[in-house]
């Protein structure tokens, strides 16, 4: 079954395509507050489910972290909007510190391809 | 390959499948005590897979979160009488606050179907 | 479709395979800091990934654990030296307090097989 990387770099790839099924990398993204950094990682996803040939109706799981769980309904209200409500995929949410102090919102995709 | 999403929400839906694959969202349980979450949990877990077709001897992986490490004994146990033990999944365990503050324990869950 | 389990234990599998997919647990490493159990992580993921029929070069998504971010950068000198610089795998890094005080560094790995 082939393996096809989609904007590979030295130490992680945008995403992964398995058969029919696509990995995304945790996405980050820019702003200074949970709504801007999450509509930035979002449209992030969006372009990697693109090149993958797919798209957000098709999406599997998504893991969020959230720097500060106070910003949780923040958070939700941007997916809220963002996610195809006929098809949402399976979530968790935790608490987590990211790879820089400014980072408040990361999302990990796994969505379907055919 | 036809994805079916069980217990759908305006948010997140309980499960999706796909394929011969099923993606629990991360479940969390009623009770006071790390115990009693736990279990509560797992019967979630299982309707989830029963409503997808397949049962906890099919767990491909999981991930735990415990909101204080110091409950990992207390969730291990729970988590051993529940499990099949002749098909123990992959899995991993961190801590993290999760989306509420008497949250203490969560299940993500991947299994096959078929 | 089949599902093997490998190195199986009461409470968790080293790994397990289901079709073209394996699904490892978190693997932790011995050493007093993050360089040594980064490097001890990922030779046992390089062993479980043999023993499933599989190698690096076929690593779909990876969720990295640190224990404190801080340690970002030497967690990725030894990732970036270990993973296959042409076949790179979609990853997220989160901070989290794992199984016991000592472990710094926990990787996740779902990799394809065919």
């Amino acid at each position: 079954m082939t393996v096809k990387r989609i904007q590979p770099g030295p130490i992680m790839s945008g995403a992964v395509v398995h058969g029919n099924t696509v990995y995304l990398s945790g996405q980050v993204g820019n702003g200074d507050d949970v709504t801007a950094q999450a509509k930035d990682c979002l449209a992030k996803v969006d372009a990697l489910l693109k090149e993958a040939g797919t798209d957000k109706s098709r999406i599997l799981q998504t893991l969020v972290y959230l720097k500060d769980m106070s910003n949780f309904a923040e958070m939700n209200a941007v997916w809220k909007a963002w996610v195809d409500p006929e098809n949402t995929p399976a979530r968790a949410t935790s608490q987590a510190e990211l790879a820089a102090p400014h980072i408040l919102v990361e999302f990990t995709v796994t969505a379907a391809i055919d």
